[in-house]
């Protein structure tokens, strides 16, 4: 299973690491998983939402379609010049989601990411939440609004804000590999599981997304 | 209040990014906090544990003395050949926790960084906490292990393993600046705050360490 996440500058640095460090264990623990951090135009510094400057492996898709695309946000709630706002008006990485998706990728939002895919015009009439000073944002871009942690709407999964990444994330370890690991992943962080998570129906019934068994 | 993280090559992403997103939020909402990630040799580029390349603000005391060092872990359980269990047997970064300590700075380790504290010989008939795979080895170094999420032993401040650093980092704030900007940071991070925090007696007695008032 193949996942890129998806940063820009003025990402937020957990939203990121959060997902990163539960996916890299999991391949360090066995898993058939390869993640990287990748840029629109695979930029190679990344200087984030806190100031953090980080490194990218490449340019989005450019080692082909990757099964899952993570999609942090960031600097929403402040308007910054740099982050999920700028994108969702410069509208470039948006059109890269809508790519994404259409070629069959399956997109998971942390935080204000969400806004980002409903730029894309993929959250309308879809269940979804976001981080808590958003919400009303994405609630007018015709989403529909599910108060959890975790919202499994089948090929799209959004979380809500900053720490929720790192549930999403062992929800995701979870869902296509395996509970134990999942469950392994938050002990080694010492982290407490938290949802809820609401799964689709739609979701629900769908299996096909059980890539790594 | 000047602070700085201490990284070093195969550190804990997490472990780093928890506070440090922790206290530069404390700064953008105004608390007189300022946060440098801070190497040994002033090195610029750190490659941590799962593969994350970042940028270094700068050599550690480089500013002059800091009031608050903290300390990540990263590697010890798996015996990285850069990571803690490497720093701990090359020396030279518990000789700085140690000329750091003598000069005033309040040291705080977040997972197996407390083994780096152990090793300049600092927790000794302390009360300390570590990530659970390492607690039998801080024991042996003979600190007095105490169950708790965060140890506040008053000038050294433990705490568990990886997303404990993010509930240290919160405890910090509370302590030095309030109560009221640590809930709302963690209320930004859509993060539940968790313990058990213990306060060593003697922590208690003592006013001087609050810095930020």
């Amino acid at each position: 299973m193949r996942i890129e996440i998806l940063v820009f500058p003025g990402v937020d640095e957990l939203d990121v690491l959060g997902p990163f460090e539960v996916f890299r264990g999991a391949e360090e623990a066995g898993a058939d998983i390869r993640t990287q951090l990748v840029s629109l135009d695979g930029d190679q510094h990344i200087k984030a939402s806190y100031g953090l400057t980080f490194d990218v492996d490449g340019a989005v898709g450019s080692d082909g379609r990757a099964d899952l695309l993570v999609i942090p946000g960031g600097g929403w709630v402040k308007r910054a010049t740099h982050g999920a706002w700028a994108e969702f008006h410069r509208g470039l990485i948006p059109a890269a989601i809508l790519d994404a998706h259409r070629s069959g990728t399956i997109l998971a939002s942390v935080c204000t990411g969400a806004m980002l895919i409903a730029a894309a015009g993929l959250l309308r009439n879809r269940s979804a939440t976001t981080h808590h000073a958003a919400i009303e944002e994405l609630r007018a871009s015709g989403a529909e609004i599910v108060s959890a942690r975790i919202v499994d709407d089948g090929d799209i999964i959004t979380a809500g804000g900053v720490t929720s990444g790192i549930d999403l994330a062992l929800y995701i370890v979870e869902r296509f590999v395996g509970k134990d690991m999942a469950d392994g992943i938050a002990s080694n962080l010492e982290h407490e599981r938290r949802g809820p998570i609401h799964v689709s129906s739609s979701a629900r019934r769908s299996d096909e997304t059980r890539i790594v068994s």
